[in-house]
């Protein structure tokens, strides 16, 4: 199960807005005879790259699946049904399908006689998946705040110069992270500061390994998305150079001029636009994962509004001590309402670290997204009957 | 040598103003015959221990000594004329003795007859040894500058509350810490807003695992030192409550009420009194390492002077998006002026991170001593992510 969930991850992107899958597919005496992982929307199936793989040494076999197979018939035809057909005598899920329209597979498995073993790995699974998941059942973008800092908190100094802070691996990997995103969102004071470009440039400093970009090309390219509440984007800006889409989010009183062409009004709320709104709108466009790109005022408005499901931070071996935060006010006025999360992962990056963090789970809390690092990941639960 | 140098570091904190030193003596037929470290000012030297522990079977045997054994009579007699009494056939050195009254060790041994190799693992046992090199070479203490704040680099929320953002662990490595120091120092904007107290409290929040604290007992508590220029300490703040020494740095010209009994008078400089004439004079007293602990606005100070040999920060899972920086002003008006460090290690602490960075080295840019970490920063992955 770990090696389908490895699979599973190459088609981190790619697959939007469909889940990543990955599959191995065991023959009778246990030797690997397929391998297999969804790479794009409209692709095939993990499970029918790996029984084509497979062959006739599926028969009587084990497939291992990060995701329940599907039991309804989408572009490519169930999944289920080409288990059964290719008699696979056993299969093994992590994660039930949580989608209302695609599940059933295990239950239509086990009506024509195949053992089905549910809840392998499922939080290591889940981790892989947490973006669909959280779109599935939050009805959300799954949402990631990216900064870059000192050491000390600062992403420019008092003049507001701030190049370079971190070095060309931590850039290179934010390019990675636009790349696994279905849309990368900045507010207007970014836009207007920096000029951003916000599109996925695997060597823009040269030295990105081709690596570090998903296995899987995107079908679409990244959505640019400026929160815009007084339509100030400029003509010239960048993020209008037509080299991916942009949309512009404005409010809904907003007088927009006519170099705008890409354009979704949002309801007004506190500091800008209504972000719940936003996100609810871009779920509508099928967007699974935005990439917060920034500033602090609207990353503290995700965060106030509760709305980051992940933080990943780079941080520079250096010292400011002025100039700006990398966060704004985010509904933070006494410690005890402190944001607390979890460190879920700290890298070296070539001289600076890259930390990733998740919000913290509470006993009494509950958030859309079953934590992947609650439990320990080593733990193969066992198979659940009925 | 690697053996010595784990040996060495068992005596930090208590051998001051005497470097740590170990040493392992091998028989001539190459096993450990004997091991020892120099465990407090006065106390026995290292070679003395394990010379004595190895008895007879040192003649014709090894010694490795981190640090070139002294030729001159202190208060126990020279290394050197120990190792030629035991017959000791090699002696291998990491560092050679930088102290003029001391050294000449090498060349003791040599001249009768002993092989001397010196520069093995010398980076390493410098870093083990940094304080005291600094000491010596530059004429003043060690200084590290201790911070504790956010992941966003904050250390309050927005109305000055901070209990507790970092977590036990984190607290009670600080007071291993201050154990490991000389002196503690905190500017009176710290004194008068958390009246901290400033001592080693080894179980402080009842988890401290005893082997948090170094292995030998410190001759005389860590000395507290209040940097205050207007001799406005009050009479009563935790700092004077006589549970260790408390040395009160004013400006030249302060008028000190009758209540500070231990103040010395330092010239002025910009913010301030001159944080290098405070050095000299903690220099003057034996002080080997100083512990700053804040607040920013001194930070900034030693900072902007370029008195800061390391950095220890301990980083919690959480956001404020506003409050008190960690940071304060420390001489940076644009980017190129930025203080470059390099990570010495990352290490995870409980749920926080602690970070240990030291300036970088640059060409054109000489240290007081060398900076044993220009290879690889030893970063350790949070346990939590596989
Ligand atoms: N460290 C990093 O990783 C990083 C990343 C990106 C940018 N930056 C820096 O951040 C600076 C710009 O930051 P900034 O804070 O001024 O701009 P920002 O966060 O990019 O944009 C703030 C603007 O977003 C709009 N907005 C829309 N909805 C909002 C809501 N619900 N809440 C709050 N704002 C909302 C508002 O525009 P209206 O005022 O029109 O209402 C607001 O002024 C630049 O200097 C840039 O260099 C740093
Ligand atoms: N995050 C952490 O780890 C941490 C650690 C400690 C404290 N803190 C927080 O820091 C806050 C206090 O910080 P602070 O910045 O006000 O006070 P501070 O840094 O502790 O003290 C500043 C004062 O030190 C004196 N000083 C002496 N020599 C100086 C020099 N060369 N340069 C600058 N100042 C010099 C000045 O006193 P005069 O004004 O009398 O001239 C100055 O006002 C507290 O709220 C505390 O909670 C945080």
């Amino acid at each position: 199960m770990r090696r389908a969930i490895a699979l599973a991850a190459r088609g981190l992107g790619g697959t939007s807005p469909n889940p990543v899958v990955g599959c191995v597919v065991l023959d009778a005496s246990g030797e690997v005879a397929g391998e297999g992982f969804h790479a794009y929307a409209g692709g095939p199936h993990a499970e029918v790259v790996a029984l084509r793989e497979a062959g006739g040494r599926a028969r009587g076999g084990t497939a291992y699946v990060t995701l329940e197979p599907c039991a309804h018939t989408g572009r490519t035809g169930p999944c289920a049904t080409a288990l059964l057909e290719a008699g696979v005598a056993r299969v093994v899920v992590a994660v039930p399908d949580p989608n209302p329209v695609a599940s059933g597979g295990a239950e239509v498995l086990r009506r024509h006689g195949v053992l089905v073993d549910e809840g392998v790995l499922t939080a290591e699974a889940e981790e892989g998946n947490a973006a669909w998941l959280t779109f599935v059942r939050a009805r959300r973008p799954y949402v990631t705040w990216k900064f870059a800092a000192t050491i000390d908190g600062r992403s420019a100094a008092a003049d507001g110069t701030s190049q370079w802070i971190t070095s060309p691996e931590a850039r290179a990997d934010v390019h990675r992270l636009r790349a696994e995103s279905d849309a990368v969102l900045a507010g207007i004071g970014t836009v207007l500061a920096d000029d951003p470009r916000l599109t996925v440039r695997p060597s823009v400093d040269s030295i990105a390994p081709p690596a570090a970009l998903p296995a899987s090309p995107r079908a679409t390219p990244v959505l640019r998305v400026v929160a815009d509440p007084g339509a100030r984007t400029p003509a010239g800006a960048r993020v209008l150079d037509g080299e991916a889409p942009t949309l512009v989010a404005v409010a809904e009183d907003a007088a927009v001029p006519a170099h705008l062409t890409h354009v979704v009004r949002i309801p007004r709320a506190k500091g800008g636009i209504d972000l719940h709104a936003l996100l609810a709108e871009l779920h509508g466009r099928q967007i699974v994962s935005v990439l917060v790109e920034g500033g602090p005022t609207l990353a503290g408005a995700f965060l106030r509004e509760g709305l980051v499901d992940r933080v990943v931070g780079y941080l520079a071996p250096a010292l400011l001590g002025a100039g700006a935060s990398a966060l704004g006010p985010a509904g933070v006025s006494t410690i005890t309402e402190i944001h607390r999360l979890e460190f879920a992962s700290v890298t070296p990056l070539g001289p600076d670290i890259k930390v990733v963090l998740r919000p913290k789970i509470t006993a009494r809390q509950s958030f859309p997204h079953t934590d992947p690092l609650g439990a320990d990941p080593q733990v193969v639960q066992s198979p659940k009957e009925s």
